[in-house]
C-alpha cells in the first residue's frame, strides 16, 4: 500500500500547480503577503501532525475571513491544486496533513469567539478557537461546552469537528455532533453555506451539518460554528479504585446502570498502564492492581456526594480495593493525573507509538484487552491499554523502536490484528480517531463496499476536482 | 406553486409504470400475493398521512424482509417507478405519501424487536415497532429510549427516524437523531448497507447514519436500526403555572439555566389555547391566565422533590400564579391532560387546521408569539400556539373552514409570513415535521441556494432514477 502508517524521513516536497507562481502571487493577493508562506523551512511545521510524519506543503496560507478562503478554493478549482485545512493540527489519522502537497490552509488567525448566549444557550466562534479557551470563555458565563478530546489545549474547534472529536466526558455528554447546531461551510467548489441554524431543533433538508462533521476536511473548511451549551453543572467528583483483573474492573459497569448511574466518565489503565506510571512516577499505586479505574461523576453537590458513594458501593462488590475519593478540585486533579502521566511514561517503551482509537460494546471490553494482549505477546511488541471504558473506546498502543523496521512490520501486523479483533467485537476501528490517511487502507474491514461507495460518490459530487484534502480516507 | 398546502378533493390516482401487469406479478412474487394491494379501495387510505390530501398509490406492498425491500428498488429502477416508504402514516408533510403515484412500500410487517442490550445500552429494533412499543419494551428492562413525538402511539420508529422526529423531552434529551447508533439501509438503487454500528463513538467515514436520519424517505429505506438507550430515571415530577403573560412565562426560561435546571420538558400555551380547552373541557384554569407553562423534571426521587423546588421558586419569582404540582403519576397524567386537550378542543374553530412547528431561539419565543397573533387578527384567522418553549419549537395552528377558498387562501397566506417571521428571528421553519410535500415551496425561504443545490446534488447522486419518495423536499 502507498501510505503506510508509520513515520518516514522527510518526503520530497510533492509538485503541484500550487507552486506556479501565478498561483503564488494570487494566493498573496487573497491573502496578504505577510500570511502566505512558501519558505520550505517555514512551511515545513505545517506537512505533519501527531503521528509525526512529514507531508510538507507547498505553501500555507492564513486567511482572515469566509470570503478568502472562498477565493482560494475557487483558485484551487481553475489551477487544481490541493488544498487542506489545519486546526491545531495535532490529530492521530493525519486529516490535517497535505499528503498530495498543495496548500496548507491554517485557520490560527479565525479565532474569534463571536457571541455567548446564556439565554439562548450557545456560543459562536471561528474555527481558530481552542477547544480549550472555548470551554474557558463559556464557564465564566456559567455554562458549559462538554466534549473534551485531550487534546484540547491545542485542538481547535473546527478540527474538533471535522474529526468528530470525542473525549473523556463523553459517556454522559456524547461526542462533538451532539453539541453543532450550525456551522457556515466553503464547499469545496467555493460556494458559502449555512447548515443548520441557533436552534437544537431543525429538520429543513438533509442534515449538512452533520455531514460536515466527522467529514475530515474533505467535503468543506468550517469558518463558523454554532455550538449548544449546557449549564455548568454545580460539582463534580472522582473515585479512583485497583482491581485484581481487567475483567472485574468492566464487570462493574453495568452495576451503574442498575443503579440509574451515568457517569461522566468512566477510564480504565490496564497492567501495562500501571506499571508505566507506577515506575516512572510511584504514584503509589498497589501493586496488585492490574487495573484502575476512575470514575467521574457530577451534578449539584448533595447528589455528586450521593453518587459518588452509590459508585463506592458498586465499585467494592465488584472486587475494588485502594478506593480513594477526590474531595476538591485539587485532589480530583491529582487522580486524573495517573492518566495523564501516561503519554510520557510509555515513551520509555518505544520511539513509536502506534495509537489506535478502537471501539466496541463496552461489555466487549475485557475480551478487547485480553486479545489485544494476546497479539502483543504474539507479536513480541509491548503494548499499553487504557481509555474510555464507559463507551467502549480503547486506546491501544503499540510500543517499537522506529529505527527497527522488523519490530514496525510486527507492530504493524498487530494494528491490523486489533481492528479485525475490534470488528468482530462488534465495534469498529476508530471511535475519535478518525480514518485519514493512517486507516485508508483498514477502511473496507469496517465499512462494506456499498457503503464506501456512497461515500465516494457524496465526495465526487461536491468535490469534482478533488480539491479538498485529496489522498484520505479512500485508498 | 404545485404542491400545495391544504385539502383536496381525492386525486386522480396517478399512472405510471407500477401498475403494468408485469410489474405488479413481479411485485406479487417478491412479497407474496397477500402483501400486494391493488384494489382502490384498498390502497387508498396509503395515499394520505395527518395533512389529510389524498394520493392513492397504485399499489401497495408488505415486505418482510430487507432483501424483498432491495428486489423491490431494483425492479423499480428498471421499470421506473416511485416507491414511498410508510411508517405510521402519521406525519404532518406527507412525508409518507406518493404525490406522484407508483407504490407504498409499507414496513408494518416489519415489527420485530431483535434485542435489548441492558448491559450495553442499546435495541434493535425493525422499522414497523411503533415508538410506544419500543419506550414499553426497554422500560420494562429498566432502561429509557426518550424521544416522545406526541404521535408516539402510532408513529413507527423508522419514521421517526427518516424524520428525525423531536418531541416533548427533547429540552433535555435531544431529538432521535441523537439516539441512532446504526442504520441497516437499502439504498435507492438496492444496495443495502450498514451505517454505524452499536457504539456511541464512531467516526468512520462520513456520516451515512445522520444522512438518512431526516431524509425523509428520500436517500434509503430504513430496514434496522440501532438506538442508544439511558438507565430510566427514577422519578419524575411536574409543575404547572399560569402567567398573566406569555412574555412573563417565558422571561422564566432562562431563570432556570440560572439555577443549573435542565428540564425535562418545558411546554407553553398561549391565551387562545387556555380558552379553547377550558371552554370544552372546564379544567378550572384561571381566567385571568393568558399563559400556561408545564415544566417536567427527572431524577432520583429526592433530586426531582428538590429540582421541583427550585422550578416553583423560579416561576413564582416570574409572576406565576395558581401552581400545581403533580405528587405522582396519575397527578402527573391530569396536569399533561391540559396539553392533550388541546388537539380535540380547537377542532371548533376550524375544519382545517393548518400546523406548524417553526422554531426560534428559545428567548425569542415571546416575540414570536405576539407576531403570530398579529398576523391572526390581520389575515382573520383564529390562531392557537403552543409547544415546546423549552427548545424554542412552537407549533402554530391556523383554523379555518376547509370549504371556504377565501379563509383558507388568507390561513395559507399567514403561514407563509409565519415561516418569514420565524426566520427573522434566528429560527427556521420546521423544528419536528419535516419539509415532505407541504414546506417544499417554502424550503428556499430557510435554505440558500447552495445548500439546496447540495442536497440536490446527494439525492441525485445516491438516486440517479428519482425512485424514492419524488415530489418532496424539493419543488
Amino acid at each position: 500500500m502507498a501510505m503506510n502508517h508509520f513515520l518516514q524521513s522527510p518526503r520530497v516536497r510533492a509538485r503541484t500547480s500550487a507552486s506556479d507562481s501565478g498561483v503564488l502571487s494570487s494566493l498573496s493577493a487573497i491573502v496578504g503577503e505577510e500570511h502566505l508562506l512558501v519558505d520550505p523551512e517555514r512551511v515545513e511545521p505545517y506537512g505533519q501532525d501527531a503521528v509525526k510524519e512529514k507531508f510538507p506543503p507547498e505553501a500555507v496560507v492564513f486567511p482572515r475571513t469566509t470570503a478568502e478562503i472562498s477565493a482560494i478554493l475557487r483558485l484551487a478549482n481553475e489551477a487544481r491544486f490541493p488544498v487542506t485545512a489545519r486546526g491545531g493540527g495535532v490529530g492521530y489519522t493525519g486529516g490535517a496533513v497535505p499528503v498530495e502537497g498543495g496548500v496548507v490552509l491554517g485557520t490560527d488567525r479565525m479565532n474569534q469567539i463571536k457571541r455567548i448566549s446564556p439565554d439562548d444557550l450557545y456560543v459562536v466562534a471561528e474555527p481558530g478557537v481552542t477547544t480549550y479557551a472555548l470551554q474557558q470563555a463559556v464557564e465564566n458565563e456559567g455554562l458549559f461546552y462538554p466534549p473534551d478530546p485531550s487534546s484540547y489545549k491545542a485542538s481547535f474547534i473546527g478540527g474538533n469537528i471535522a474529526e468528530n472529536a470525542g473525549g473523556i466526558r463523553s459517556v454522559k455528554y456524547g461526542v462533538t455532533r451532539n453539541y453543532v447546531l450550525g456551522l457556515q461551510v466553503v464547499l469545496p467548489r467555493g460556494e458559502i453555506i449555512r447548515t443548520g441554524g441557533r436552534t437544537s431543533k431543525n429538520v429543513v433538508g438533509f442534515d449538512l451539518t452533520g455531514l460536515v462533521c466527522g467529514s475530515e476536511g474533505m467535503l468543506g473548511i468550517i469558518t463558523e460554528a454554532t455550538l449548544r451549551l449546557l449549564p455548568l453543572p454545580e460539582a463534580t467528583g472522582t473515585v479512583r479504585a485497583a482491581f485484581k483483573t481487567m475483567r472485574e474492573a468492566c464487570a462493574c459497569i453495568p452495576g451503574f446502570t442498575g443503579e440509574r448511574v451515568t457517569p461522566v466518565a468512566l477510564e480504565v489503565l490496564d497492567r501495562n498502564s500501571i506499571n508505566a506510571v507506577e515506575s516512572m512516577f510511584a504514584f503509589g499505586l498497589s501493586p496488585e492492581a492490574t487495573a484502575l479505574m476512575l470514575v467521574s461523576v457530577d451534578g449539584t453537590v448533595e447528589e455528586t456526594e450521593r453518587t459518588l458513594s452509590i459508585v463506592e458501593r458498586v465499585l467494592r462488590y465488584g472486587g475494588a480495593f485502594d478506593l480513594v475519593r477526590a474531595r476538591t478540585k485539587v485532589e480530583e486533579d491529582r487522580l486524573w493525573d495517573v492518566r495523564r502521566a501516561l503519554s510520557p511514561a510509555i515513551k520509555r517503551y518505544g520511539t513509536l507509538k502506534l495509537n489506535e482509537d478502537v471501539v466496541v460494546p463496552r461489555s466487549r471490553v475485557p475480551d478487547l484487552i485480553e486479545r489485544v494482549e494476546e497479539i502483543g505477546r504474539r507479536f513480541n511488541t509491548f503494548v499499553v491499554n487504557f481509555g474510555h471504558a464507559g463507551d467502549g473506546n480503547i486506546h491501544v498502543n503499540y510500543m517499537c523502536d522506529r529505527e527497527d523496521p522488523e519490530a514496525v512490520s510486527r507492530a504493524r501486523e498487530a494494528v491490523k490484528e486489533t481492528f479485525a479483533v475490534a470488528i468482530e467485537l462488534g465495534g469498529t476501528i476508530s471511535g475519535e480517531h478518525g480514518i485519514g490517511y493512517v486507516k485508508a487502507p483498514y477502511l473496507d474491514m469496517a465499512l462494506d463496499p456499498a457503503s464506501i461507495d456512497t461515500m465516494k460518490r457524496i465526495k465526487q459530487t461536491l468535490d469534482p476536482n478533488n480539491i479538498l484534502n485529496p489522498g484520505k480516507m479512500f485508498t
